[in-house]
């Protein structure tokens, strides 16, 4: 579904950015009152962070599942979300969020996807799960010029001076992999030991001993760049060594690879209220004051909240009824069940009095 | 589990009133912030409304279970719950709510049965489903006297005048068994039509066709009952027929079948604050205002409210938590998760590193 860098919007009742088990869960819930829905996830698959942290480990307060795992949770709230059809962009990072003149939402990815959408639903948990910086204006400032925290093109490091940083297997693969390709490469890490794997930290003490690469233990304290016409240019990292010397290592370009974390990212800066990174949310509505713009689960804030999957799927269920009135000014949106409801077993697709549950 | 009238109290963390899906998961999660309860319930059974009305048609809106009866939904959340090993009342009546001098709850039961509880959580859904009454000053007056909604003992009524009110199954049923020991008996209903099965309705035309009973159709408008010292005997039911003339049938005792309908019943007495027969509650604990009361799922109300069962969920959960900081006042209770709480897994009699699923 994920097909190529389109300007033309993509037009559609709801946004979810998140698609954890609360967006999916979002998903269906819009759609039993009749609202389509595309989803934004900043990872290669559904799933969220539980599916990421611990995709097997049983979940037990899911309730009327007993025992679960987030993978298969994921897979029932798939599979229950599935009669609406949602659309699905992994890999896209929301960016940007402007109300159009119109009174409806453009959003939009970090790879220039655009949406047209009536309602916005953040559901992004944490947030995105996004590489771990080198927190200094230098490296801000050169960022995806000469530091970088992912690889697009290894042949821009062949024959250059280059730092890689990290003690995890990403920092160790890459070390390795561009010792064979850089004029220099020196690993940097706070300390001799390593998260890698056993075996690539051993190859890498390997080529280290062959003097094809160097490692040195210490903190990365600031980048000198060049001075005039040069600026946009590195000229060296320097490293406070485990003795308190400051050394400067010669370098065109440092690697960060310090991991993922989880970070508000973009939606930090959508004017929205604030408290402690989480947004603040109307408990009838879980609206976050924004018209339009709706927050559920782990992202959203309010008394008494508590960071439960479960209470996620309620905040969803209620979001959807505001979002639907929102849509829907001046009409009363009435509840229905999904047991008897003519409406909502048209749009499941499902005929419940030929097919009782025996 | 349902044994006699035992006076002493039942000594417990909470006494939760209701045993449909929201009751039940009530217990659950109590349970695994280490606290106990007790259930009451005036069904025979578990699972509410719901499994009364619609025991196997499908449900689809309980999150990450796509189809699932009401029987099937009942039945997963006793399993959840059964770690925990709940008492459960069936049958009962909850008919009091005192504060102890000690300031916990003494809970009755219609039944004589008592409870010491530290927090009581109403579950009740719409109410205990109750017989539809007559809605007469002196019906109230005579209930239990010469006004009867269920049959204690036949004998009372052997060669006594006997009107019976009702077009069900029960109406008819007693109506006919009753033709043979009463004086008279005279079917009251509204309507020529019946709801009981055609076979009984059959019969009952012939019991009236050999002058074994009658039956009169109309509306019941008012009781006579005896003058001075009499006045606990009722003489006559006054009945309005169809042309409109109010008749004066002579009677003994009046029986009505009705039916059954959820009402709230002794709740409605205990001084919560009600806003159209539901319990209004803060919803960041869930607390009706009493210290240490708390009501979840249908039958509470605030700002955004939808009945549905996963709403019900996410109250159970922040009602828990609200319940155990109640319970240890000054000591914070932690957001665990049942993933990695090794509390919760010793609550939950579960190992779970010995036991992902794979």
């Amino acid at each position: 579904m994920d097909g190529g860098h389109d300007a033309r919007p993509i037009v559609t009742d709801a946004v979810i950015i998140g698609a954890g088990p609360v967006g999916l869960f979002q998903v269906f819930e819009l759609g039993l009152l009749g609202l389509g829905a595309h989803v934004i996830d900043a990872m290669p698959q559904a799933g969220g962070q539980c599916a990421e942290l611990y995709p097997d480990k049983p979940i037990y307060d899911i309730p009327a599942l007993p025992r679960c795992g987030a993978r298969e949770l994921v897979e029932r709230l798939l599979e229950q979300a599935a009669p609406f059809a949602p659309g699905f962009h992994f890999g896209h990072v929301a960016s940007g969020l402007e109300r159009r003149p119109d009174g409806r939402w453009r959003v939009t990815t970090h790879h220039g996807r655009v949406f047209d959408a009536g309602v916005v639903v953040l559901a992004a948990g944490l947030g995105a799960f996004m590489p771990r910086t080198l927190d200094l204006d230098e490296a801000r400032r050169l960022e995806g010029v000469a530091v970088h925290y992912k690889v697009a093109d290894v042949r821009a490091f062949a024959g250059r001076e280059l730092v890689v940083a990290g003690g995890g297997d990403a920092a160790l693969d890459w070390a390795m992999e561009l010792a064979g390709l850089g004029a220099s490469v020196v690993l940097v890490h706070r300390s001799a030991k390593f998260r890698a794997a056993p075996a690539s930290v051993a190859r890498m003490h390997a080529l280290c001993d062959e003097a094809r690469m160097q490692f040195l233990e210490g903190d990365i304290v600031g980048l000198d760049a060049g001075v005039e016409g040069d600026r946009d240019a590195l000229r060296a990292v320097r490293v406070r060594t485990r003795s308190g010397v400051v050394q400067r290592v010669g370098a065109d370009h440092l690697l960060v690879f310090w991991g993922l974390h989880p970070a508000l990212g973009p939606i930090a800066a959508w004017g929205l209220d604030l408290e402690k990174n989480q947004v603040v949310v109307d408990t009838a509505t879980f609206g976050t004051g924004v018209p339009g713009v709706y927050a559920v689960g782990d992202i959203n804030t309010y008394p008494g909240k508590k960071k439960l999957i479960l209470s996620g799927f309620h905040e969803a269920a209620l979001a959807a009824f505001a979002a639907k009135e929102y849509l829907s000014p001046g009409q009363k949106v009435p509840l229905q069940y999904t047991t008897t409801s003519p409406a909502m077993h048209r749009r499941l697709g499902v005929s419940p009095d030929l097919s009782d549950i025996g």
